[in-house]
């Protein structure tokens, strides 16, 4: 095609210029002597995304799902028992995956469009006076519903109870886009991937784990080899690997990783907040309701936006991108033909994301969707003009002293 | 910044991926046996770019200005009269530069925003009985204005008037985007560079001189060496260079090149054509009027934007660049600060335009300007959908076979 | 460093220009509509690399590590009986995750220098009687030994003892580089990875499984999610993966299989073996032996070397590495420290080759090793240019048809 | 081709992956806001490589021979006088662009192998009495014939005769490579380019202008517009081009910059030197002489090497190029088919040039050359293994720190 095409799926994300150069690299000897002073500081750098101090950071040459059966296999056994909620494809697919292991999962479904009930947890957690449950799963973003979780009320409701079991955290599409406190949230296991807040292609499982968990994974777990945290130690405490790794994308890791200890955690968390929220603002323009049903769900990093009744977003979605070029995200399983999702995460402006909306736009109202042209843009463009908002005013200040 | 930086300047423009690649090769030798394979299919390719069986194309390591002195250098004697017109930075410039090289100029000066007067030249030509007029100079498009003037109308009052004068041609930023045609028209030098719409890094001057240049080039021209053509023609004959080529373009030329050949000539120039009406349609929903006075001096590569008075072009600028991220073109010389100009050439889609549009208009309204958010992007979104213009079917029906 | 540091590992291997750039590309959406138009074709060619009709290739975001948990976990269980041969450290690896995974290996052991063990593995197979082995294990090239075993004998072997266990074949480091044969040996799981003869960056485990395999995956395994043939058959049927695929190195992978194609499987392999036997009359030169204790176990993608007793081939790889830019491969557990390894495969020719030696025979001499500088070299550039080889042979004439 | 082919020309020289990343960036806007932030730092450092503080340089978007041309149009009249030396391809080119640009060329011509006649220079400027002579021409490293000539010599003669000539060096092999002092020699106008020792692609003239020639360049010189230093001046001093530059190479320049300001200007020169005198060891192992006929003139960055009667230059050349995929500098001109030439200077090492020597004694005796194999490696080897050379001291120290 002509021109750029433009991607705005909630994963993977743009990749930018400069971590696009430090992964295209010529291949390397991954047991060189001087590698261990390469990766060592950036496995340092990398316990900083996660906020942990006491935690340790794991790469897998792997997707997401890797990282869930990394995250079980290593610290749990046949039969334990996994407290987990229900809401959307992806925290689905872990739950799945947990029983294909033999885990004994108490599942909590609620409707897609909501997120993790704290109160149902809290309340299973009392109840389970015997510690019967090893783990308790939070999807903490639910990348096909655009639902965020709240990690911390889990958190709380384990303290509250009293409760030892490990605390899991989905957080491939939130983790280095939203806000995540491994330690003040007694998070034991966190999975993320490379291809989302981390702005890198697919291929590398980005993990943490507590000490807590680190135990745990001494003793027998689930059978493993490939994904055994012991073999990974053993070698990453001098610097290298088990296997040979994947270097191309841990070079571009240490890009990643700089530009957002570069820009702040705290300023990736306020833009992600900013993008949204514009996005947000032209669905409502559009009278087009998200597929989160509540503000207390809404995602920072994907929109899951719901079509009126007789549309089908999987016609909407062709339109956008064999007509206008813009790749968006489709319904999946249950919210199929019914929802499409804008990702606004990683290596976003807003610039970037009003072409998205004026895109979808277009193929909107090529869909007949009684919508107005320009409405949505509009609306976003008062928003991210606004001095109201913090992000707003941040990016105003640097201007100023450019 | 986070996010991509957008170029909406008329040149440079955005460099497609592949052609990207195809410049950031190994080094190589230009001295290399197999190397004219490679160099005589592309002199022979090129050739239908500029519409020519019987011109020539040389490459030169310069810029466009770098192409006008060899135009001039090579063809022309001290004090030869030319004729020419002035009504913009670029017209001006070629002016200045046949003046410093000792040629008479007889300028005819139209104002800024409209382009080669026919009738006067037509006149001019018909007066000058005994032929002095050596060259008649003709601005394609004048970047600074985003004025189009009528080569082929030049060639009518050339031959109207019985006149031998050879006739130059400035296409930087019109050749390979909007239609030329060196044989039909009867163009005698023809001027671009790699940087426009052939999609490339500044650094390659493009040119095609037809048998009559030629011819003169033979016979002492101005002082030159650097430019000559009688050079070039001696190596590149067989494939080869006088000097060091910038081989690294000319392998990106080889991918524009053909991009430009696979899309069809005809169909870039409906591309630039359909792009430049959205954004005309989104300047009149802004109620700002173009700096090109008429429609048939409209550009299809470049809208030159008139700010209302009391607006300061470089202070809209400047906020787009740093509030927002896009580059647009400045407003130059005697319309410095009352113009801004938005470049719609190369490798443009609809949607890149849209987030032009967007940008800018957030820009304009945090000046102060007067104009509704959403109107400018509404305006050319609905122009993009509409089947009324051609282009918009050929994408339709492009979309509809994949 | 100044200049280009050069690779000789036996893996990650130089990735070729043309392989870099298809997998440098922007993100893209891994559920486009034209994507299958894309990964369809890719498997198809795929099964001609692995010379197979009917068998059936997986592309899993893994090291090869996880290609051998994969083989093994679909169409294995537990307590399963498992015949292997250990030689080296990446035999012994496979086997410690067979164990693992609970498998029941009976292990051969052999020298490290020599392959699997023809008439033991006949022997053993002629008297299980009653088919207690499913598996029967072949490490085609021991990597850390420089050691090629016979697949097509232990076929011969399982044949004549009408032996229904299921043949598995570790080709990480010979696929692509040597004569490999899916469906005439009947082989049912082949392993390899990305990062060796397919010239790509390390993160893909490449996979074949034979229809037996296949069905075997359908019944119970060993417990498996990621890894799950099943999944990946559901939705790799329509062009598409079980979740988010390594896009990236995927392009590559079209790339690096057209280029293997190109090049034709029989010269890629023709090619291989000449650049090896270039490296070991080096070895001879310098009165060195192979580790590889005869000519039949000789491999053509690595060969490693014994330095004489009082020599230290860490010092040697620390010297080569800092002094002089070269990366070789280090002598790995029970042979560390005796012996270094030079990689020959992949993208690679022979003045490649002949600086490897140079940089080696420096080394060495800094070493105090008694060897006369320039003569490995010497003895690799005469058998280079012999017209006695068959490669050279085709060399010379393509250089003629030039 | 498989494998990497390799380049030893001298110029383009291979560019470093750094230098490549920093060329391959996205378009961008030339009159961008902060771009002197970025421009005004390059020009400063760019003093330090030409040893000058006094000096200006000038970035022209044109070959080395653009940068001859602007040295004399900018600072001479038509019909001045001009002093040169001519002794091999490129000296000869200068001087007749000097012809074609009507001055008149007191030309010196000396043996192909012997550099600028200090002793000449010395009585052609004494006898000079009333100073018509208005420049001196020096061709610091002919490339045709890998001869150096002393700059600073042609100074002394200059002061010796008090003479105010304007001194003019041809540094496009040179600078950067080896030791030049713009100050120190008194040197008005030096020219190079960036294919060279700023390994960059071709496309940019780097020079540099003395105070004096500045002053020069105000007054009338020849007709010139493109190269015209006072318009650079205009526009560099703020930052900006008077007409686009190319920005890609210009940012790949910050990086040779920096590159070769961190090796350090007096290790880049030991590098060349240390790297020269390996190839010289190795042409004097093969018993084939050196072009330059003295060690005085022995060039450190391109050797050009004769071949015995009888032997042609261009089938080595071809051979080493399609049979072995190196490439070889070719013979001009007067010693077209005699001489072959190896370049080595810019991001080069010892390895890379051993495989150099490897492939060039291949084919050598592939012709039939006779020549022992192997012998000018070991050569080469053994000097660079020697702790008596100061460059390679500095390499095991720096080796010991890592």
């Amino acid at each position: 095609m002509q021109g750029t095409r433009s991607l705005f799926v909630p994963g993977p994300t743009n990749v930018p210029e400069d971590v696009r150069k430090a992964i295209d690299v010529p291949m390397e000897d991954h047991r060189a002597p001087d590698l261990p002073a390469f990766t060592l500081p950036l496995f340092a750098d990398l316990k900083k995304i996660f906020k942990t101090d006491t935690g340790r950071v794991f790469l897998f040459p792997a997707s997401g799902t890797g990282g869930w059966e990394a995250a079980i296999t290593n610290t749990l056994r046949p039969g334990d028992k996994v407290l987990a909620s229900r809401f959307g494809q992806f925290s689905h697919l872990w739950i799945d995956l947990c029983q294909r292991h033999s885990l004994n999962v108490e599942i909590v479904d609620v409707d897609w469009g909501e997120g993790v009930p704290l109160d149902i947890y809290a309340e299973r957690l009392k109840a389970d006076k015997d510690h019967k449950i090893k783990a308790v799963l939070v999807t903490q973003n639910e990348t096909a519903t655009g639902v965020q979780s709240d990690v911390s009320g889990v958190r709380t409701a384990l303290d509250d109870a009293g409760h030892p079991a490990m605390l899991y955290v989905d957080g491939v599409s939130s983790i280095a886009s939203v806000d995540f406190r491994m330690d003040e949230w007694g998070v034991d296991l966190a999975v993320s991937g490379s291809q989302k807040g981390f702005m890198l292609p697919a291929g590398l499982a980005i993990m943490c784990a507590s000490e807590k968990a680190l135990e745990a994974s001494k003793s027998a777990g689930l059978a493993r080899c490939y994904f055994d945290f012991q073999d990974m130690i053993q070698t990453n405490d001098s610097g290298y690997f088990p296997y040979t790794p994947p270097m191309t994308l841990i070079r571009g890791l240490r890009c990643s990783v700089d530009r957002l200890l570069d820009e702040g955690l705290e300023n990736v968390f306020a833009r992600h907040h900013y993008l949204a929220e514009g996005v947000r603002k032209a669905a409502d323009a559009w009278s087009l309701r998200l597929c989160a049903k509540e503000p207390k769900w809404y995602s920072d990093t994907v929109s899951a936006i719901c079509l009126p009744d007789g549309y089908d977003s999987g016609e909407l979605l062709a339109r956008a991108y064999h007509r206008y070029g813009i790749s968006l995200g489709a319904g999946l399983s249950k919210v199929a033909g019914r929802v499409f999702r804008i990702g606004h995460l990683g290596d976003m402006n807003e610039v970037m994301l009003l072409s998205a909306l004026a895109g979808t736009e277009m193929a909107l109202r090529d869909l007949g969707v009684p919508i107005v042209a320009g409405s949505g843009v509009a609306a976003a463009q008062e928003y991210y003009r606004g001095a109201a908002n913090g992000y707003s005013d941040l990016l105003i200040t640097r201007a100023a002293a450019e």
